[in-house]
């Protein structure tokens, strides 16, 4: 290997883990860092991005290079590092304060509990509603659970966030919204973007099979968002948001 | 479940699946839809998407909401569906005409064979360079492989689609320019855009741990680019681009 790849942006996180048979233990883990990211040419920002810190030259050039310049003659090319939420992931491209897009979310109503046992159950059912994935392996999935635990709706796309779009879409033309007695469900990771569309829905839960990122996170604690990860096998990990588990173990 | 989930849009592909044994069958299979969508609102484009159809109302009042606007009072939204390679995926916003940018790429080296020994090993040896993955389970990696086999540059992000910039930027910056003798790696689905960025950079194969989407296994015929998904456990299976297999089995 002629290249390095040990400087991936890492944060360490304090979570609540929940085990299968309902024990908790407190824990440190390590999740990986999203982060604003632009490029500008000569001026011109030609794209705002979430990305992991860490090899952003690279990452300019082989933007570059698939927009169809030449990357090593691109002396006007400047990358633009944004510290804080000021701007814009892939999805809402275009938007010039992430900003003012937060201070339009919520509030997210914090009534709402749930119970573990309704959110360890939750994913064992999820391959129920992914008849194409088990077609193609190719799909992601989101859905909304009703905070009894009954699937209200679920859908697929190629697309992460499309998934989460079309449920979301789903709630608002049927006059669902906001969804304070429902939370979301995700076959994948929980980036940024995702935390913000089931806010803009008024979600007071994500539980995802996978990892969130730090800016996931972020955003579920200042929306006080039940954030959970990892569920498998009954099991799960909450990220943010504990105030809303409720139940035994 | 109030709502079905059983129209997503599937094609059928045949296929070549190479098993670990090293014997092979031709397959048919099925793969999950990747098309452009268009939102616009009172005639100013909003966003251009790749998505699987089905469900399109839904999804555009899902972006519709996450933007801030009134999904169920949105009069002026329209959906605009594009049949055709004619709009552009979500990391190149802006794009106007995915034509012209499809015509800017390749062509692609149609000499480079690839062993199918070398194939067949290469994702077993990939979580050894995912040292990031294995500490925080949330980051998809990519990977330059030489056509011998040997790993030439790894790196891992939050997004798919930057870890392919960062590998393919490497290169770039390096004067490795067109990549005719690599393949490469990539942790989950092949999508659209990431066969766009690999076109840019020449690569004539790419291999991947899960499913392609219909858009990707078009292009890669287009380009004559190998394309190989579900590389697990010594097997994979061809999509596209199979003139480039070389060796027993």
């Amino acid at each position: 290997m002629s290249e390095p790849n040990d400087d991936v942006a890492i944060l360490p996180v304090a979570t609540l883990q929940v085990l299968a048979d309902g024990t908790t233990r407190e824990r440190r883990e390590e999740v990986a860092v999203e982060a604003p990211f632009q490029i500008q040419l000569a001026g011109e920002t030609l794209a705002i991005t979430m990305r992991t810190p860490g090899h952003d030259a690279e990452l300019t050039a082989g933007f570059l290079l698939a927009e169809g310049h030449d990357p090593r003659g691109t002396a006007g090319a400047r990358i633009v590092k944004r510290g804080t939420l000021s701007s814009a992931s892939c999805g809402v491209c275009g938007r010039d304060d992430i900003e003012d897009l937060i201070a339009r979310l919520g509030p997210v109503n914090v009534e709402t509990k749930f119970e573990r046992s309704v959110l360890s159950s939750v994913m064992q059912r999820l391959p129920d509603h992914q008849p194409s994935f088990a077609r193609t392996g190719g799909l992601h999935a989101a859905a909304l659970v009703t905070v009894e635990g009954q699937f209200a709706v679920a859908r697929e796309d190629v697309g992460r966030h499309n998934a989460v779009d079309k449920v979301l879409g789903w709630a608002a033309l049927a006059g669902l919204l906001p969804l304070s007695e429902h939370f979301l469900v995700v076959s994948g990771r929980t980036s940024f973007e995702i935390v913000q569309k089931a806010v803009a829905a008024g979600v007071p839960a994500i539980i995802a099979i996978s990892a969130p990122s730090s800016l996931a996170i972020e955003l579920c604690e200042r929306f006080r968002v039940l954030l959970i990860g990892f569920a498998r096998g009954g099991g799960f990990t909450v990220y943010a948001g504990r105030f809303r588990l409720q139940g035994a173990g």
